[in-house]
């Protein structure tokens, strides 16, 4: 037991990794994800040598702006993370005005990403400082697994077969011929029993916005149909739908899902779509800050809020987020985009201590086959994962294998994600669509 | 650095000790404070004996739920609080129902000043396990210091002077004739100036709601005439004003207060007074809970919320509510009741960790005399408390004051708040009355 600790260990290094990690042709609203989803990998090492790893979407925008950052982070305490966000802020703000989310399904937001990233990895230094992990850290375990989703997408046919999925090697081979089998629900349908057979998933999400409407709700229909109301159903077609479609074909779905995911776009739009339809609304795309939350309730533009501690600044945050949605009597659900098992266990640590994320979460974990953490992939247990116990986030990165991702990234080209542009190399006449039908 | 916390340290022992505490005659819309304010002292003790404190308002039918919850804590992971929440409520909620705040300024809701007070204690066991201030499990520090504001109150003649305050003795002498010098805003500001001299405060707070509106406002324009705008000043009638009468004295404050406080009762009635004057409205008694926020955000029945982690369930929910604040740019400030050196140091800790805190807080402490820690009275400079930087909560229990106290419990026969019965003392024909003007 420490008697002061002004003398606490401090930051004295910031290491920015930016890697490439194989990945699936999957079609979205915007496009095509390119042969390899970017993620950088932060760690932070203490002068007593603990270190901390997290891990975010890559973008070389925001990795410069997270190497700028270590002039206000080396030197600093790693529990002083409401002044490490104040001062990043207060330096870094003037950009925030141009800092927008943006149209496409994630976000492209700087700050929130860097505080995001500073915060996990501060978070495991703390837990290996005070031997907890960093649940215990955040209130405590409201369960000892956290259970996902089989998240379903249209993806071209590569070379692991029409609709593989990212444990096969294989199937994250990369195909020249937009064939996907859209229209045809017994394909996803397949797609949904390997994925639950291989990690026992209770529930599933369907992305959609890539084929036209009534194609989808075929397939929406179509794996209601296979797995009957004891499987939770989503879908998601990212927002492409006009006002008008999404009413007309979320009426078709009313009795399929759980819940609809951003069926059009803006709070003005998705709180008319839900006036009209007997179907809870989820969304990442239309309320996605603290700032939109007032309008987002005066709206009800949503039932439920998928959070992303990446996008919404962080653990802590995303734990208030979860008693906002408490508070206001909304859902609360997790959104993911192609990750490795740094963001998979920190949203694990997360999610098992806020009370009301009683949704599966979603992740893309499945499609991909890299790891970067000591032990290889992450285990799902009848699709849950088991919240680690070890301190901190209880993982440990692998350098040699952070060191072939980094090897991926120099060779690829890749500066950013850009769904659009991969598309326009299948089809050159494809064009993003804020609204497509 | 400990591999596995599955074996982590387990509570072995709940103490729970009632104490009376030395109150001088202060006035209020519900009546006279007691010769003795009761708290509630809770110890808790782990197998490796490490053992964490917490104060909260006494009442023996709390104290009652807080022994019986003993049979969930004892055994528990100090870590866990967000089970050992779910279980109190799964366990006592049912008597939830008739669980109610009720009229007085104060809360009467047993459940979260029971859960307030075990994940105080466990929040100070977790800092010294893991070698930290409490504030650094929280977030860490936005401030190194709280800043606190000079709590006026009317006030009986005592044996200490018309108007003394707590840190003399004698001030907390019980005087049987009700001879307060209310209309004379000159006792106020002499009041003000004598608290302001002792402890540094830079703002100040009248609690009113006592004598006809017209002398508190007086009283009110008196003080800021003596220490003009730049000494922030707030005024609290605790809800007896009537919706017209909030208006009509409002009006005559506009100009004089940083903000106005539960000036009616009400959401409804709060938010009409709110649409007639240009003066910000705090609350503790028309918003106390989560529950009640989204009404509180529909009428905007106030701007700034007054948090209390005895009533709002502790210091993390607290913070929570800072966040739902900030989010729907509403203020925080914080409440106070009479208490000694725990509740105000767990305050501190608390405030320090609110980037949002950004008013002077309320608090009691300045009319107490009597300490229970070790060192003694907590010091203030130029109105601040510093946060201490020692593991855990950084204070002692000192066991001998603590008897001491408890003797003084054992001894009042009091068991529970009731300014009302206490008035009814000194002028039988007083009665308690939700709206007086």
């Amino acid at each position: 037991m420490k008697s002061n600790n002004m003398e606490g260990p401090r930051i004295k290094e910031l290491k920015v990794t930016p890697i490439a990690v194989s990945d699936p042709p999957l079609l979205n609203s915007v496009g095509l994800h390119a042969p390899y989803a970017l993620r950088t990998v932060i760690e932070l090492i203490t002068d007593d040598n603990v270190s901390g790893i997290s891990e975010i979407p890559g973008n070389t925008e925001i990795d410069r702006l997270l190497e700028k950052s270590g002039e206000l982070i080396i030197g600093a305490d790693p529990f002083q993370l409401n002044r490490i966000r104040k001062e990043l802020f207060n330096r870094f703000g003037s950009t925030e005005e141009t800092d927008k989310r943006g149209d496409n399904p994630w976000d492209s937001r700087k700050l929130v990403h860097v505080y995001s990233a500073i915060e996990v990895a501060c978070l495991d230094i703390q837990g290996k400082i005070c031997g907890r992990p960093v649940v215990d850290l955040l209130g405590g375990m409201c369960r000892e697994s956290v259970p996902f989703c089989a998240y379903l997408f249209y993806k071209l046919k590569g070379a692991g077969g029409p609709l593989g999925f990212g444990v096969d090697p294989d199937a994250t081979g990369w195909d020249a011929a937009r064939q996907a089998a859209a229209g045809n629900p017994e394909e996803i349908v397949a797609q949904a029993r390997a994925m639950m057979k291989e990690f026992g998933f209770k529930s599933i999400k369907l992305k959609g916005g890539v084929f036209p409407p009534q194609e989808e709700v075929n397939a929406v229909i179509g794996l209601r149909k296979a797995f009957g109301p004891g499987v939770p159903l989503r879908f998601d077609p990212n927002g492409v739908w006009s006002v008008e479609t999404a009413i007309k074909y979320g009426k078709r779905m009313e009795d399929a899902l759980e819940y609809l995911e951003d069926p059009t776009r803006g709070q003005e739009g998705m709180a008319e779509v839900r006036r009209a339809l007997n179907l809870p609304l989820a969304t990442n795309m239309c309320t996605t800050s603290f700032d939109e939350i007032p309008e987002g309730v005066r709206l009800w533009s949503e039932d439920i809020i998928l959070s992303d501690h990446h996008f919404w600044g962080g653990l802590r945050e995303s734990i208030s987020l979860g008693r906002i949605c408490q508070t206001f009597r909304k859902g609360l659900s997790m959104h993911s985009n192609s990750h490795l098992g740094i963001s998979l266990i920190a949203m694990v640590h997360m999610a098992a201590a806020i009370p009301n994320l009683t949704y599966d979460l979603d992740t893309h974990y499945p499609w991909q086959s890299d790891e970067v953490i000591v032990g290889g992939r992450v285990k799902f247990e009848e699709g849950r994962v088991a919240v680690p116990r070890e301190p901190g986030l209880g993982i440990t990165l692998d350098h040699e294998a952070l060191g072939k991702l980094h090897n991926n990234y120099k060779n690829c080209n890749l500066t950013k994600r850009d769904d659009t542009s991969e598309m326009k190399k299948i089809d050159p006449d494809w064009e993003f669509k804020a609204i497509r039908w």
